[in-house]
């Protein structure tokens, strides 16, 4: 007997935690539209729209943009298998979980990986960054912009001078900063990005935006011709011919998943970026000043906190599961739990894309405030 | 100024090519439901139903069966990668484009590739593999079930008992065969295998179901410790360990091509596999009469032709991409093209999962006949 299971029919749930955000209505509408062949010209059109968006959205000028047909940690593999052939040497600055997923995904391509550790929740200098540098040359340096772990916001200023001036090229993870907080790939001297749709974008999760700068694309192309990208699927310069004029086919991209991401690029487009940014911020800032007023403490001092997620000190004798099972089943809502060493201590609060409305956050303080008292 | 395109509002296709083939109604309506997170124990136990669905539609009650979180290719690569250590000794059999395809793959993870080669539309009989076995041992002999780029259908039969008797894995490409014809995986000793949403379960791209045998999944288990795959993304102990009962966070699953795949799985479960290959066989003789009615041929021979995509032969002195066109734009209908060294020389008509329906044959033939005639 075939199994039988009934009508798709999830529970309402208002997503505040870590990624996926709530995806939008006009994106959601978009994915019920049927699909066009991966070579129908209109389709053409429609994934040189995108890109053109994508370029917007990371505020770059970079040919080599495009989304991968995978999740962010696709992005953040395909970045790493492309740049780096085995031995070559990557600096990877860890302060937090998906620093150190860099140095597990570079150390599968056969990289040699010096890392610089911070406590979790703290961000790095650009001495540390040349300190490290001067000890250890290395080809790449890797760096997490918006650490979804820990709720820190790496800053970026004077940090690709640091890294150029030592040859190496600067990898940005972008996961929850794209299209969320201020990030300006080409002022910043950015050389190679990975990114989630599923973040700020509003999207659902499934395609990973990247774009690469002409100096790291050169870099790929310049590769040891007998070793190539050890993921024949995340291969650059494989899926620039599809993605650019020539057109020749690697794999189906996901029509539905294209429709998805330029319609979530349309709303930021409409919006306006810096106007997203200051949303962001402004309804960040609205839940701080609510969490202040019910004494719970965020895990990251004001100057490098993130606005797109908020980490908050569980406060003593709370059992922080229980809060998370009492938002999700009474309210509807869900936030995160914390992280490797920031397991039980935090909770996880994001605010991105078309969660980050003014409305949810009155609600979630309102919960909180039940829960808690 | 941040660039503007209008709202997405693509032609309406008929997808009678190579895939993405037509996604059901259901399926397009499931994916614009709001999401869960993907730790939500509601998604948990959607996934759940997912692959238990996956189970039934290759028949097989491998506990390591899930969908990749890629299309087609990725796949073939996470199979690929998990299976073979460098200089691991692989057998493909190739006698089209996707065989070409896994001996491209296998290479950029070290494997020493063997393969035996036929002519473009043929398959492989046991014996031939016998004898390559014989000449030059192997861990993996991989063959495509259904070639998408030449329409032939590679018989099972007697096929996993030689490879067995000399020590090997039997990998199975089953992109274009799953739910379209008869896949037996258990029943035919088949140890790993990958397929694609987006051709006969009417889902869109973007997920690659992947079963593996338990057999096959001690030979993973069991890699050298210090030679982990080299795709971290496709490391299936990884995806194994969210998929499975202990739930660790390896990447965010795509809720929206969950939604879509269960759906999909759904719609197969409830027509029953017996009937749906039935529908498919049936639609596609229809296809063939109609063809010969018109005096076009067939590339493949009946008795290895593949219901599931017919390569047609292009009559000498017509335009076979002129012909497409017209197809696509007087009748809103995508064929495919030839590939490799069939370019120009046939034409791929797909009829899969929600395409494969009879009237969907008749005016295909009904506007081949008019731009023919």
């Amino acid at each position: 007997m075939p199994p039988s299971y009934p009508e798709l029919n999830p529970s309402t749930r208002l997503l505040l935690g870590p990624g996926p955000s709530a995806v939008h209505p006009r994106v959601l509408r978009a994915m019920s539209t049927p699909l066009l062949g991966y070579m129908d010209p209109e389709f053409l059109t429609l994934l040189d729209e995108t890109q053109a968006l994508l370029r917007y959205v990371f505020q770059t000028s970079n040919a080599l943009t495009l989304p991968v047909s995978g999740t962010g940690m696709a992005g953040m593999e395909a970045i790493l298998a492309n740049l780096l052939e085995p031995d070559d040497k990557i600096l990877v600055c860890a302060a937090g979980y998906f620093g150190n997923r860099l140095e597990e995904v570079a150390l599968r391509h056969g990289a040699a990986v010096t890392k610089i550790e911070k406590p979790w929740g703290e961000v790095f200098a650009p001495q540390e960054i040349d300190a490290a540098l001067k000890q250890s040359p290395a080809k790449v340096v890797a760096l997490v912009h918006a650490e979804t772990s820990t709720g820190a916001l790496q800053p970026l200023e004077g940090m690709a001078e640091v890294v150029h001036r030592h040859g190496a090229l600067l990898v940005l993870d972008t996961v929850t900063s794209l299209g969320g907080v201020p990030l300006k790939l080409d002022e910043w001297g950015v050389d190679a990005t990975y990114s989630g749709t599923q973040k700020c974008l509003g999207c659902p999760p499934g395609l990973a935006p990247v774009s690469v700068s002409d100096r790291a694309g050169a870099v790929i192309r310049n590769r040891n011709a007998s070793r190539k990208p050890s993921a024949w699927y995340f291969d650059l310069e494989l899926l620039a011919k599809y993605y650019g004029p020539e057109r020749v086919y690697h794999h189906t991209v996901s029509g539905t998943l294209i429709y998805a991401l330029r319609e979530g690029a349309r709303l930021v487009a409409e919006e306006g970026l810096e106007q997203r940014w200051a949303r962001h911020r402004a309804n960040a800032e609205y839940l701080w000043d609510g969490l202040k007023e019910m004494d719970l403490t965020p895990f990251v001092p004001l100057a490098q906190r993130l606005p797109t997620l908020t980490t908050v000190r569980v406060p003593e004798g709370v059992d922080e599961a229980k809060v998370r099972g009492r938002l999700r089943d009474e309210y509807g809502i869900e936030i995160g739990a914390g992280l490797g060493p920031l397991k039980g201590q935090v909770w996880r609060v994001g605010l991105m894309g078309y969660s980050s409305r003014k409305e949810n956050v009155t609600l979630l303080l309102g919960a909180l405030g039940e829960i808690l008292k």
